[in-house]
């Protein structure tokens, strides 16, 4: 093929909802049922679409089951509309836009797509970069397709309207990007400007959302198929956090942060990372993002995985005859991440001297 | 995005199926499960692959209500193999070509695809140009991705296993791409080429085979994503040939040849097409690719669709407010295809007094 579908993204950072006219008469919109009720900007703004498609969000969202259910509606209401200037509009946290972009790269053999995250975590990390995907069966994310959206709306007004606590759930993204981005911005690295400034993470989230965005799509630029294997930096503290998110139903980015503080000690132990940074590490993460490790809690022992229920997660997508490796994104420096492959039994090993299952 | 999934599909002309380990371990066979019975070459053949999934051939195969089951099935079968190297072989005609280029650009976000078209009509057409497909309801081609292939292999000994009938199939688009390509070979136009050529349809399809598939890549290559038009050329016949198609339940290529008919008519009463090339053209469809107009038969007569069923076709994937048009592929010269935007009505007035629709 000798031209392309997409470019990069565009990105607008604004204070409102932008107006459903500005995206044309073909316009549908997905979003998160529950916003409707819990915030009235919004309220205002998605009644006035012509085609609007509601979703309960989460897991179940993105079932395999349902979704010729929801392609045939999303077919019949789109079916007035031209094609070729077909814009689907996707407002929600990561369940909603993963289903409405995985919609929005079928539809028609792929229509336009606006991402407009409405949680923290999605405004941060997953509207971003074009990963789109279904659920088949226990299998999370085992099809989807790579289409960036055209547009992403970062909206103040939505975001800042989020009670406290899904604030705390992007704070995971937030700390990996924090350590594995080696850039800097007036001279300082993320650790250092993390560590001088002042604000609940809420508010540092506000401060440094463009600049961590910035951060990942200079990742997935370099690697956007997932075929060299950089993208696989962004995976820092989600090995364990996957099996934590899949067996205790935490929610992502807080399984993510568990994930981190396994990764940082595990790259101690090794004589990877320093015990300087390990401790500065820690710290920001603890003191300025307000994330703990939950190892050492009585509440996580009664819940944590068994060493065989880790094991069947991290093989789910890994599993190949004689041969149980994962790839581990360990941190030898803050801007320094390294891939290694690891055995799926060392993983368990170390996890479970870490405490994180039993 | 900075760099790009797939290049241009590496095709193949060979004698006899390609050796199943060429593939790599980690192969999965999709195929008409027809071969298997009709074909001994085939059979002993698919038998050697480890990760077999046959299918009933059809637009049933396409159809959504299916797709989760089907899509379990093949994670499951591919369970044990590593993402990254997953190579899904798709042996079959048109609806198995759709179904299975649909499958390998969705699972784990795309995985590497090899077609081996078994129809004339795939192995000229379909395989080649990336579009995969499957069907929302009534409705045709409503979902899909454009993935081509990474290799198409054109396999003689099994194109020549083929019952005569099915390559009068793909003579309607051998006759398209005939007429609408300016391009020529050892300074010959294509209608010059074969009016001077001697054979039976099977015969003209193998010698031209090569080159008209290469002349739908010129095509495919200038507009990969139908995103500026260029590529509705390849649509002569196609407007009329589907409602035929649709409602007659004809075989595409049949429809497709009939739509040619329609067009070439409509271009001369136009004025359009100078009398002697319409003559030309009728000739050469007639008496080099044995295919005939319908619309006088008595046969056809008794089954045509009617002025409304036509419109409600026509206007399925079209309809828009106030807005009932369609783009049109006349033919002006040899290698001169032009699209023309008409109305609905127009183009069923000119089906009706042509006798097309009754």
């Amino acid at each position: 093929m000798t031209s392309m579908r997409k470019q990069k993204s565009k990105l607008n950072f604004v204070q409102s909802l932008p107006s459903p006219n500005s995206f044309g008469e073909d316009t549908l919109l997905i979003h998160d049922k529950v916003l409707i009720k819990a915030n009235s900007h919004f309220a205002s703004w998605a009644h006035q679409f012509t085609a609007i498609y509601p979703v309960k969000a989460g897991e179940s969202l993105k079932n395999l089951d349902y979704f010729p259910h929801h392609m045939k509606k999303l077919v019949q209401l789109s079916h007035s509309y031209n094609p070729r200037l077909l814009t689907l509009v996707v407002a929600g946290g990561g369940s909603v836009g993963d289903f409405g972009g995985f919609i929005a790269s079928i539809l028609k053999r792929g229509v336009r797509l606006v991402h407009i995250p409405t949680t923290w975590l999605a405004a941060l990390d997953s509207s971003h970069g074009g990963k789109t995907a279904l659920n088949v069966s226990q299998g999370k994310n085992q099809i989807g397709t790579f289409y960036p959206a055209d547009e992403i709306y970062i909206v103040h007004k939505i975001l800042h309207s989020q009670p406290k606590s899904r604030a705390l759930e992007a704070c995971g993204e937030l700390a990996k990007i924090a350590l594995i981005d080696q850039s800097k911005l007036q001279g300082k690295s993320w650790v250092d400007q993390l560590e001088v400034t002042q604000g609940t993470p809420q508010q540092l989230l506000s401060r440094f959302l463009k600049q961590a965005i910035a951060s990942k799509y200079r990742v997935v630029h370099k690697d956007p198929y997932e075929q060299i294997g950089h993208r696989q930096i962004l995976n820092l503290g989600h090995t364990l956090g996957h099996v934590l998110e899949s067996f205790m139903k935490l929610p992502h980015g807080i399984a993510v942060a568990q994930g981190i503080f396994f990764a940082l000690d595990w790259s101690l132990k090794l004589d990877l990372l320093s015990k300087e940074n390990h401790s500065r590490a820690l710290n920001l993460i603890k003191n300025k993002l307000c994330l703990f490790p939950l190892n050492n809690t009585p509440k996580f022992k009664n819940k944590r995985p068994s060493v065989q229920n880790a094991r069947a997660i991290l093989l789910q997508d890994k599993k190949r005859k004689g041969c149980h490796e994962v790839t581990f994104i360990f941190l030898k420096d803050f801007g320094k991440p390294i891939r290694k492959t690891v055995l799926v039994d060392q993983l368990i090993e170390e996890a479970y001297s870490q405490g994180w299952i039993g």
